[in-house]
């Protein structure tokens, strides 16, 4: 197990971008409005959630907490920070910088959903309660850091759904993430959303996550003749005499010489790890007889090879061809190991229409599938809309309307319970005052439809589960428990989507999942908006 | 002008996260093999270029050279990634680590496109020549520092070009970035094709671009009444009190009182930078109403209000809506300046079917766009597909086949040239090798398609420009002239987008730029091909 340098559950952001600077300059303006109104340390609670989930599905896998943790705990603007502010903003009472300088976390209360749960719409992922400009000032950084993790934590759960759960999945989009952090952001949330590796040496290093590898076209190229092998034996055999030996017996001569020799090269530099990619030349008519030409040789050095890596063509095709090519010089060599090696296909792999969904349709091959830049750009939704809107101030909720009803925020402090039916699947999420009594198991309770009064259902739960718990109590200790690990997250994210409804995480229509409201906080909320909304005046 | 903390043509990255180890693992693994096989110091050339313009347009900025010369310039293996890497490749000649420790970019050479032109498909943007293994270390770390920077510089620009020149643009995306960096990078690079500011304070500190915001609907929601305003006057006057004559006088009195107490705090806090934020409750109702009336209560103090910004609903009819109430309020009031204040729109803005172009289509009033996910995220086309091919190896030419021949790379060492017409418009781009003498002004030069042998063309130029310079001599004291700046950079951009042929450039159906190949290079290409390309076997 190879050292990591920065654990995960450190409370310690990896990048250093993660600031209190890291925020949108309305943050700052507003902030300093609210210390010129006098009204910086007045209580507030701010909610954030999203409004509908990504990719045309019914569920997403909430990411980020353990990273708006690390943030929170250490919030505060740098003396760089602050005279950078005071040249940008300027005008201004020089007060509000004594006071920006010293504004922290310390009275900060998080409550949020255990990251790697499996979330739904409107609920919010985390509650913000605290001194209104500090809490403001927390909005960017967090939707930043919660943004994108979820999304690729979902895509990642889906693409994983998409494949099944027998084949290994590696990431590999670092070269098409938006920037060095984008990559690291995709290797770590694509990794706890279900993939099994990647191919990001950063992530491996400072996140511990297993990283995976073998070449590129370019170290084929490298090669145009054995010659251009220096060491030649592995275990005192002469790789490169058996593997042209073996292409000669099974009638390969057409190959490409090059290719054979880059092959032998990697196969003697890892004989352990032997895994070829085959589609420099020509897939079936070089790479494979070349892969199968050095495996042979190998294994007579006592090494068994890994396998081959498809990355162009028709790779429900090839796998099926390449997989009976390995099939038939198995059994002509008596070597029934080679009819098993893995196959790994990596060329333009999306969840929908043209790749893994398809793929299972017309069979394949494939053991293995390395995804990059439609995993890592979320190519088929590359933002989930997370908001962060101020739903108290002063023990007083508020509301933002609008004529989208979608738009519209319930207002007030707020908990959620996850309610279970008789057979242990999860039957809604329930959203009541969170000062309200729990709803309890065995009692029924009345659920209603956040806008629809008629649509409601009675239930009686077999089992409740409190969705928010005290992550962060900044005058309490700050962090409430030690964070969970990145690997903890992982499990905790397979459980959940092992446990979710069949319908609700169908590729095709799925199912929404039920969102509701106590009748109390239904009541609230109607007759706040009521109260809010202008009277439109027609004449 | 406030302080930059971080010199934009400092050779230094502004991410940690930039230093080699950001690679793909097989790069290491490759490394290994070719160290292994005594072939980590051959003298190898890459090519990284791209194959198709992004957004289906037809041309596309580059950026990202700043930072791929940065990464070189420090390029070298830490301690600790050395101690990481140990334990990950496990089993290997240990001596590995020995030449891994050392190696540097002092032996590379770099030939480069200047940062911000336009750029086209197949045109190399950066040629690395140096040893083998090193030039294959630098393939992940180039990429992604091209990739995402040229495809966000490249969609600016789209927006830029679909706004007009005389609108402003902002840029608001980091909450919707691929995490912090996501978010820096996307500022830098949306700057660098055009927009005028963002949102993000750290692009402002580190970066030094302008900054720009006002407040949210948070803040609105924060007030419920005037009495939450503690300091009332500006320059003597009070505004809170002229604010509510006004909003009488106007007959504005069904407007939302909350959101006219939190116009007047945002006028109090800022009376030379009154911009609201108009649909927290209703924009034509109460948002706008609020706004005029606490506008000229600040013009009553001597302050001029800046504007307004539009958050949801239908833009066009909006802005029209508020343009027309700005003018009749402007005339009943005899305050003129009104009629003119700028108008923000931010909800949702992409640049083609929902509203740059509908906008210019149904005619609008918004002089300001605020683009956010659109931007960021480049949800049009999340990805560019830049490749990093090996073109030479000691002397020897190489190329990748493909069964898709537009991914078949054009082998060895090769340069580029833009040829321009009388009319000073360019042409087209002709590539050759690097040691033949470049095409001259004035004469004719046959310019063939890189695959259709029938189609060429001509050209007599009147003006020849070489693309390529060296832009990193490792043994010749690395840096070759100093980094341009990135305003440098945007001004370049601007002018070669209006230089461009506005066919090449506009949004339907744009006409594809002429990229050849010079009578040899081809000639040599296709002999390669047919050398490399194994004969298949049928019978």
């Amino acid at each position: 197990m190879p050292a990591v340098f920065i654990r995960a559950d450190a409370l310690k952001c990896i990048n250093p971008l993660c600031t209190p600077l890291m925020t949108d300059m309305y943050q700052l303006t507003m902030a300093y409005a609210y210390w010129q109104a006098g009204r910086a340390e007045e209580p507030a609670v701010f909610d954030l959630f999203f409004r509908k989930n990504p990719f045309e599905g019914e569920f997403t896998v909430f990411g980020g907490l353990g990273e708006c943790i690390a943030l929170i705990s250490s919030f505060s603007f740098s003396d760089t920070d602050i005279e950078y502010l005071r040249g940008v903003m300027t005008g201004i009472d020089q007060g509000f910088f004594d006071w920006l300088i010293k504004a922290d976390c310390s009275k900060v209360k998080v409550y949020a959903i255990r990251e790697g749960t499996i979330v739904f719409p409107r609920i919010p992922l985390l509650r913000i309660e605290g001194p209104l400009a500090v809490a403001q000032l927390l909005e960017t950084p967090l939707l930043n850091l919660v943004n994108f993790p979820s999304l690729m934590a979902t895509n990642a759960a889906r693409f994983r759904l998409a494949a099944g759960a027998d084949k290994k999945l590696l990431e590999f989009g670092l070269r098409r993430a938006q920037g060095p952090d984008g990559g690291l952001s995709a290797s770590r949330y694509a990794y706890m959303g279900g993939f099994d590796a990647t191919s990001n040496v950063t992530a491996g290093k400072f996140l511990g996550l297993p990283v995976s590898g073998t070449h590129a076209h370019a170290f084929v190229q490298a090669y145009s003749s054995c010659e251009q092998i220096r060491q030649r034996c592995v275990d005192g055999k002469d790789v490169v005499a058996l593997a042209e030996l073996y292409r000669r017996r099974l009638g390969y001569e057409t190959s490409n010489i090059g290719e054979l020799a880059a092959f032998c090269a990697y196969a003697i530099a890892f004989p352990a790890g032997f895994l070829a990619l085959v589609d420099t030349y020509d897939t079936l008519q070089s790479g494979i007889p070349n892969f199968i030409a050095v495996a042979f040789a190998l294994d007579d050095a006592g090494h068994r090879a890994v396998g081959v890596r498809l990355d162009s063509g028709d790779l429900a095709y090839l796998s099926k061809e390449v997989r009976h090519m390995f099939e038939v010089a198995a059994v002509a060599e008596a070597r029934p190991w080679l009819a098993k090696v893995t196959i790994v296909a990596s060329n333009d792999i999306n969840e929908k229409a043209s790749v893994l969904h398809a793929l299972d349709e017309q069979g394949h091959c494939v053991d293995t599938f390395g995804i990059g830049t439609h995993l890592v750009t979320c190519q088929a939704q590359p933002a989930l809309g997370c908001v962060y809107k101020l739903v108290e101030i002063s023990g007083s909720p508020r509301m933002k309307l609008s004529e989208n009803k979608n738009k519209v925020t319930v207002p007030g402090r707020k908990c959620a319970y996850r309610l279970f039916g008789a057979d242990g699947t999860q039957l809604l999420d329930l959203m009541q005052h969170a000062d309200d009594p729990p709803p309890r198991a065995g009692e029924p309770v009345l659920c209603k439809h956040p806008f629809e009064a008629t649509v409601r259902a009675m239930v009686t739960a077999s089992r409740v589960m409190p969705l928010h718990q005290l992550v962060w109590d900044g005058a309490g200790g700050g962090v409430v428990e030690p964070l969970p690990t990145i690997h903890e997250v992982r499990a905790h994210v397979m459980k959940g989507m092992a446990s979710l409804r069949e319908d609700v995480k169908r590729s095709l229509n799925p199912t929404p999942y039920k969102v509701s409201l106590s009748v109390r906080l239904f009541a609230f909320l109607h007759e706040l908006w009521e109260h809010e909304a202008p009277i439109k005046a027609l004449s």
